[in-house]
Parts: structure tokens; sequence; C-alpha cells
């Protein structure tokens, strides 16, 4: 994984619908969509998507948020995790996803099992993520583009160890996360970031959400809590992470 | 100051001024000011704006606020808390002002100044918004609105028991304040909230600041935490106010 050569990242199709563009790319084993407003000129800021656990490139949370991008004019991009999307899982992954769905069945804790599986992800992708960001950038109708990470829950669990590693990235948004395994990464991070968590969360303790955001170095750093569970993040949100991306990536 | 009249409320002068009308009224010896866009029409949503400690209604956080709000269709009015702008100061609040002055030179905490004083001003002005309120909605160029209440430091000092008291106030924007004086008034409040804190408050503990969110009991409430210090709370949070209005007042 970690001999990914950016220069060998390849186009495989391109389509456009409705003002913007999407192209689908392949890096060795990852296969990753772009998706860009219709005559993005070089350097117009790029934001990377980070999925959520047993989700994909083309998961509606990840066109969702890349149409909101587009809409603003930034191009977006996201990639498979390893064992995600048409990327086949290997034993090992066959094996965690099944504790995962015993303990939910059981009403029992799932951070055990998802933070270190998500840790071993983490480790497949980010080396993923600086190839396909560096083969990007190398493009000359992308360029010296701002480049820009948004990814919650298994996002999150990827991103803070991408964004302390990739001096590229400049701005991140974060959230729904646990902090124990992710919190030498954060300290290491200086780039504003917006993180986000859920103040009735029945899978990540509160006080381990706010440890985790107390954890970046970033000078510039929000914190957007909201009433609700796991899964209630309120679609505003959204909206309000482009709105950080056009402060830091923009003008 | 309990037997304000809302009939008495009087129209002492008006303004305009790039497409925004100033209106400047009296009641009893309430001094409020009246921000509206040209041509607003009745029933146009309304947000009551709370001024902070030693400022008043025509301060720039208040006629900021009242610009951003004017620009996005709403009408906001401002009134002075006793012993603030021109309403004079009586000797117990001269005291105080110069116990709190002091403190700040000595480097000492604040908060037992601040938190009783403020809660004694709240008293005070919560009967006078209230009137202030109905006599506002009884013209019938402004009408049957929905209300919003908007402030931090004192102005949530203020505007928690107000919210709590006056059902006419449908969504509300507080901040940096002690829990102590707040707490039962908080749990008394059900309609939508944002909250806002910073996380390196010099004056505030972080967990007084948890503490207050945790206590209303809304189901639709948002916390915003930004790194730094009292003072420091970014511009961008008040265009977030505004969209938090827009989503509760209008439409």
């Amino acid at each position: 994984m970690n001999d990914l050569n950016p220069a060998d990242l390849r186009l495989v199709s391109h389509s456009a619908s409705d003002g913007v563009t999407t192209s689908e790319f392949v890096l060795g084993d990852v296969t990753a969509a772009l998706w860009e407003p219709e005559h993005a000129e070089p350097g117009t800021p790029l934001v990377a998507l980070g999925h959520g656990g047993g989700r994909f490139r083309h998961h509606p949370s990840m066109t969702g948020r890349a149409r909101l991008l587009t809409d603003a004019g930034f191009r977006a991009v996201a990639l498979d995790v390893d064992g995600h999307g048409p990327r086949p899982r290997g034993p090992e992954d066959e094996k965690v996803v099944a504790a995962l769905h015993a303990a939910r069945r059981a009403g029992e804790p799932i951070g055990p099992i998802v933070e270190p599986y998500n840790a071993d992800l983490a480790r497949r992708t980010v080396p993923e993520w600086r190839a396909l960001l560096a083969g990007l950038l190398a493009r000359p109708e992308i360029g010296d583009a701002p480049v820009g990470f948004w990814g919650i829950t298994l996002g999150t669990a990827v991103g803070v160890p991408l964004v302390a590693e990739e001096p590229l990235i400049r701005a991140a948004v974060f959230g729904l996360f646990w902090p124990s395994t992710l919190l030498d990464a954060a300290r290491r991070i200086t780039v504003p970031i917006e993180f986000a968590l859920q103040w009735d969360d029945e899978h990540i303790p509160r006080e381990g959400g706010l440890a985790l955001f107390d954890a970046f170095a970033s000078t510039e750093k929000s914190l957007h809590v909201n009433a609700g569970k796991h899964m209630d993040m309120p679609r505003f949100e959204a909206a309000g992470a482009v709105r950080f991306f056009e402060r830091h990536l923009c003008g």
C-alpha cells in the first residue's frame, strides 16, 4: 500500500450532469471519485471527503456533501477505504464486522471494536489519501489547489492522522469519534479545525468528544455540539462546514 | 418597574438611512431602539437584542447585529438596561462598578461580583422587556410577529430568565455566562437555543459554561465553542446566529 505512486493515478471515466463533472479514478487498488463544477479553474480549492464506516465514495452522505461543495465552487474528492464499496473485505475485516453486528444486537459498547479497527483502517488509508492528493494536484487542470479535509466517524479516524501528516491540508472538519486512538495525532494538528459532537451520543461518551476537541493544537478551532443521539446530527452542520472551508480555503 | 403599561409605549423619533429605519421609543424610564428594513410588513420576525455589561442600545455590538438582522429581513429591538446608556446609575450600581474595576485591576475573579449584580439587573429588566415586547406587538405595523432573543454576557443573564417567562419568545441565542444564577431558569426553557462559549475563557470556567448548556430543557439546542479568551469570540458567530433565527422564526 505504501508504495503507491501518485504518477499511476488513472482517469477511468467521466460524466457531466447538472453543472457538475464526476470523474472516476483508480490508483493501484484505490477507487476514487472527483466532483467539480463545470469549467473549474486550476487552483480551485479541493475538499477531501472521508466516508463513514460501512459506506463508500458514492454513498448519499458523500454525494450530498460533494454537491454542497461544488455548488459553492469547490472541487471534492472521495476514495473508498479498504474493505468498503468495491474494495473486497479480507477475513480480518469480516471478523470485525461480525463482532460489531453482534455487539449492536447485544446492546454492548461498540467503541472497543470500532476504535482499534478504524485505527487499522487509518493505517491502510492515510498513505492512499496522500498518494491520491499528490496525483490529483499534479494534474495541470487541478494545479496547486488549497486542500481541506472533511470526514466524521470513520472519516475522522482516518482524517486526524492524515491531517497530522499531510502538509497539503490546510483546514479540516471532524466529528463523532472516541479520543483514545486519535489524541496523539490531534496534538500535532495546528491547522484550523471544526469539530462536531452529539450531546446525547449513545456510543461516544461526552467527555471523550470534549477531550478530543481539547487535544487539537490548532489556535483556530470550533466545536459544534447538538442535542441528540449519534445519528441525529442536524443537516445544517453540513452547510456550516462549507462556510468553514470558504473562510479557510478561499480568497 | 413592574407596573409598566405596554400601552404607554411612545415613539419619540425615527430616521431612515441606507434602507433601514431606526425608531426611538420610551416606555416609562426605559429607552429602546427599533431597527427595521424599509417597507417591512406586519408579522416580520422580530429579534430582541440584549446588550453586554457597561454597554447600551446604540453600542456598535448592538447596531452591528441589528444591521445583520435587517439585511436578512428581520426587525431588531434593543433596550437600555437600568444603569446603562442614558439611564442613571444608582449608588448601589456605582458601588458594584467600582468593585468590578478593582477586581479587574487586582487580577481577582470577577464572577463573584458580576453574577449577583447581573441577576439583580435581570430582575429589573425582565418586566421591562416583557412590557416593551407587548407594546411593540400591539402596534399594527409590527403585528403578531414571531420573536427571538439574542444576547451574550449580561444579555444572557437577562435573557435566560426572560425567555423562561415570556411565551412570545420562540428561539434564543445566548452565551458567555456563569451557570449558578441561571440554572433554574435554563431548566424551564424548551424553545430552540444556540449557546456560545469560549474554550479559554479567563473569567468563566469551561465546566460552568458546559453545565449551563446542559441545563436547557430544549430538545433543539446547539453549543458553539471557539478557541480563545472571553473577548475573542469570532465574528462569524454573529452570522451564524442570524441563520439560527432564519431557521426558527421564518417560514
